[in-house]
């Protein structure tokens, strides 16, 4: 698990529920942090767990969340902050003949380090540019550029991706033996987040100004 | 914020970050809980955070989370385990003219507290039962019943719901007044967690066993 192609193993990473759906392997990884859309961050404040979803983007080998100059995770932290940030896909519920086997098909990752502060205004601007990318392709470049105001009033934080693993649960029910003769139907219903209705223009378009096929087209 | 409809507003569960979103109203968290899917728990192992995605149900007033009883949050507890649970729903893309000005239009909850093992055998199997619900209504009474055996391997947690808060963003973008003039399309484009195919069938179903509504007729 050392080979360049699979992130290391270490005591937290590991995946030790279920060991079989655990992966390392960094191409598994990057495609599952590419299609999540949000990710939980989680971190220790006055001894207490806290957990925040949030916008990311991996660019190279970081992951960046981005937040805000005031919230909780930023003011706590002076030189950087111990995190895991958890990115998970629901592909579908998986109903078995029993409750004890329902399950869910679902692709996770976990990424655990101390995440830093972004304070260069460049690579700032480059990395919320890719945040911007990351949710919906296309945008970034049609957009009016940041200002510096806008740039120091944005806070981003960066975890090396070193520590990751991640679960993975593909296919059908796996039902006692007994319970196939039952007359309960099974199988897996595919579920995952999309599109759920046209795209509302804002009331304040100009005239002229028509929908872009990277909205029209959008998908995950 | 101490009447009987909303919690009580604690260091922990007080919303810093964006105030006016803040909400700590029981029906509008209520309502959260019961169309999220899945839930993000933290809690802290050897004094770093650890964030797993898991299956809940919310009973009166407790939320179950759903582990099993070999899991890295369960051996790390005795009587307790302090944890945050944090359930969030996106429901949609906010394109503004600016990438400052982008956004989400989401609900998530977080609850804080110490969650305990449910280790009676009735107990569990009427969770385990609302489990099967939450996730699919009208399905659990089709189910044959859980053994012993998978009641005790089972295991679960309750989070009693008294330190919460929500956090909502909806509507479209808030740009800056000089950028309406743009010519930059914006607006919201609705996402969810949707049904994306047709339920597949498990391989080993008995002839004559019908697809039931429950199934073809699932929405979150």
């Amino acid at each position: 698990m050392t080979a360049n192609d699979s992130y290391e193993v270490t005591k937290f990473s590991k995946v030790r529920r279920l060991p079989a759906r655990g992966t390392y392997d960094k191409g598994q990884i990057d495609g599952i942090l590419k299609e999540g859309l949000t990710c939980h961050v989680a971190f220790v404040a006055d001894g207490r767990p806290v957990c925040i979803p949030m916008i990311y983007a991996v660019l190279e080998d970081k992951l960046y969340v981005h937040g805000s100059i005031a919230s909780r995770l930023l003011k706590s932290m002076k030189a950087g902050v111990e995190v895991c940030v958890t990115v998970t896909l629901v592909d579908g519920l998986v109903l078995a003949r029993s409750g004890f086997h329902h399950s869910m098909n679902y692709r996770s990752v976990s990424a655990f380090g101390v995440a830093e502060p972004v304070t260069d205004s460049v690579e700032k601007e480059r990395v919320l540019g890719a945040v911007v990318e990351h949710i919906i392709p296309g945008r970034n470049a049609q957009l009016r550029q940041a200002t510096d105001a806008e740039l120091q009033s944005t806070s981003l934080l960066s975890l090396k991706l070193e520590e990751v693993s991640a679960k993975v649960r593909t296919g059908g029910p796996r039902d006692d033996e007994e319970d196939y003769k039952l007359p309960i139907w099974a199988g897996v219903l595919p579920l995952s987040t999309a599109v759920t209705g046209q795209p509302i223009a804002d009331a304040r378009l100009p005239v002229g100004v028509n929908i872009p096929p990277h909205v029209t087209h959008y998908s995950r």
